[in-house]
């Protein structure tokens, strides 16, 4: 079945205090979307590459792939108000009646091939699949005033690529927009379908951080 | 009022297939552990540092320390079966009616110094403080064969020191071993005591895997 995936890189955060949202930051040469394109291309060179934009980076974008001479295929979608709107724009792009779709943050070019090949086969397989690692650390929960120990061994981290059958998306997105979705996975859960948990790999990190970019600089170098 | 930390090194965890546990591997030039004590001592110089030693080590850590020119004054306690009897027996060699006691993993050379005086400064005013860090991913929490997602603006890591009055140790470790003890902030609150949290910082990771080696190598350079 023809795999698809949706980069979400429609973010315009500049918390790092960078001049450009990180996205678009040069790690090991070049910008970080470019490594993440690259990184789904190796796991499958026929998947069809979706990258969500904001209109405003759009040139920018252009730009970027003259100078670095990127010319690894994809197709551009314009974002839309909140991640669910971005996301939803990308999948109604997509003129198939079925196939196993990947959503995924541009800002985790750290996405090993084996947690690639976990969560595609268990999307084809479950409908769904979403790749997590356990913590290390003690976890508490916030109750109010209170805060609670929890049972670390039940805690699960999320990381994308989140990967579901095309039918499922196309029926969770015509949902309205609820603030309860945190993300992709959680869309697809209010349809009241199960979600399917794979192993992630622990250095597929969501860089938000100076920290994160130097440590991806170090991983990817 | 007298501060104390006491450095729990009694693992024996060779999971990185190192030759030694990883509190004693060499990062930027030197083992873990002495980073970890510089910094507690670099925070405050008439600290007294307590080291829990596994038997096993006492003498390869005395080598290591003659190896290394490493004078920085602390005293060692031997480690017991689990982390609870560890750090029991150091708590009982704190001959003194009050004092605030850090608890740290001795795989943490990363805390900051300002996370060390919120730990320090919140027991002494609440009787016990502990260091966390919000995730930046989505969490789920696993229930028997099924999985939900939780608020992740609700949950907490935790870090370590875990700081404490002495008196308030000195009772919570009176009581009998739980396996359901992760950390020492679970001892205390098994009393009924409240735990104050404080805000810990992100770099503040336990040395786990070959991957954290190499974080450490960069941010402690």
């Amino acid at each position: 079945m023809k795999r698809y995936t949706i980069i979400v890189a429609a973010g315009s955060g500049l918390r790092m205090g960078a001049p450009v949202p990180k996205q678009f930051l040069a790690v090991c040469g070049k910008p970080i979307l470019m490594h993440t394109l690259q990184r789904f291309h190796d796991y499958d060179r026929h998947m069809e590459l979706i990258v969500v934009l904001n209109e405003d980076y759009r040139a920018y974008w252009t730009e970027l792939c003259e100078q670095y001479e990127f010319v690894l295929p994809h197709r551009i979608v314009s974002g839309g108000r909140e991640r669910f709107h971005s996301v939803k724009n990308a999948v109604l792009s997509i003129g198939e009646l079925e196939a196993v779709v990947g959503i995924h943050d541009a800002v985790r070019p750290m996405v090993s091939l084996e947690t690639l090949a976990r969560c595609f086969d268990g999307a084809l397989e479950f409908g769904c699949a979403v790749p997590t690692v356990v913590v290390n650390d003690s976890v508490r929960l916030i109750d109010g005033n209170e805060n609670r120990s929890v049972d670390r061994s039940k805690v699960r981290v999320v990381q994308t690529p989140q990967c579901f059958r095309l039918s499922l998306l196309n029926r969770a997105f015509e949902q309205e927009f609820d603030p309860l979705f945190t993300d992709d996975a959680s869309v697809v859960e209010a349809l009241g379908e199960k979600i399917h948990l794979v192993e992630g790999n622990r250095e597929n990190i969501k860089i938000t951080t100076a920290g994160d970019l130097r440590t991806a600089e170090l991983l990817l170098a």
